[in-house]
């Protein structure tokens, strides 16, 4: 596509970075952006740049937030006693939208892949290793995504953390609510019959 | 979905202002930048703000441009007596990609919907006019689209500009190429054997 104008361009350039977002799309996203006000869209840049610039890391738990200390950590009404480990932010915010888990995060930054040369050293464990040595913790529910990846990431906490004596659970595998047996994948399948749970009657 | 940080929460509510992104989406894509180097997202914001600030709309065409006349307008190997008259900035650069039109353009910045409120004094019409009564204009091209509000504008231009005599001419409807006949809707295909050129052999 020819883009005469330099401004233009370098704009399309720049939002076509993202992901899942090609040339297409981003000259459609500014053609909208160019009948948008101007206001509007400097407070669209600003909002961008305070991502990198007025953005914290949690101290304690590695989840983004806008102080030193996320709004779950400094958050005393939450049960300090279980800590959930986390992919990333997302798997976070996933997590509390279900309104089902009360207790702390713990965000790992990513999931040791060697394949994208992602080693323990780069995720936050050892943290997560002196959390549990300095805080009252009694249990770490690994929330980790069901990939060779995540697996593997939840083999090597376990073993690391086994030590401390802290219990450690896993969130259930299995058939997802409102889907039918029939279109189930063997694995997944196969596992929810071996953690099958008792019936409440 | 709940986001702990208003930083966060900021950016994702400006990025799913964008037409066709979610909450969801604008998420991943924050997400991505929050993993980006500054430098990287302040590139990005900066050139945001610059469509607003630092672009001009040609004025002589309506094209967007980095200067005050834009790149088509000024190159003086183009052909002066032929302008194509387009809805908006990305159907000029739609034409000019197929690489078959040398002529100038004419940028209307809309078409004429009265459901949209959007009437003929909302549109660069009358700086047309003055144009083919200034310039030495043969042939005005309309290149809008075949849709009721596209008919309705190159109605009302063609009879705005009739009295001026110049030739006014509407880009090809028919049988789009590769399109099988089996499956062309019956307004296209009867358009196309009423259009009927000569075969050339």
């Amino acid at each position: 596509m020819q883009i005469s104008s330099q401004i233009v361009s370098d704009a399309v350039e720049a939002l076509s970075g993202f992901p899942g977002i090609g040339k297409r799309t981003a000259l459609r996203l500014v053609m909208y952006l160019l009948k948008r006000p101007e206001m509007e869209v400097v407070r669209l840049a600003e909002s961008l740049i305070k991502l990198k610039t007025d953005l914290f890391l949690c101290k304690s738990c590695g989840n983004v937030s806008d102080e030193e200390i996320c709004s779950i950590c400094s958050n005393h009404a939450r049960n300090n006693g279980v800590v959930c480990v986390v992919e990333d932010f997302s798997d976070l915010m996933a997590i509390e939208s279900t309104n089902q888990f009360g207790g702390r995060y713990h965000v790992l930054g990513g999931l040791i892949s060697p394949m994208e040369g992602i080693g323990p050293d780069d995720l936050n464990i050892m943290s997560l290793v002196n959390r549990i040595e300095q805080d009252n913790i009694q249990e770490i529910l690994l929330a980790l995504s069901a990939t060779v990846e995540g697996d593997t990431t939840m083999f090597y906490i376990a073993k690391k953390i086994k030590d401390t004596g802290v219990k450690i659970t896993c969130i259930a595998r299995g058939i997802s609510v409102g889907g039918e047996i029939e279109y189930a994948d063997e694995i997944t399948l196969g596992r929810s019959i071996l953690q099958r749970t008792e019936y409440q009657v």
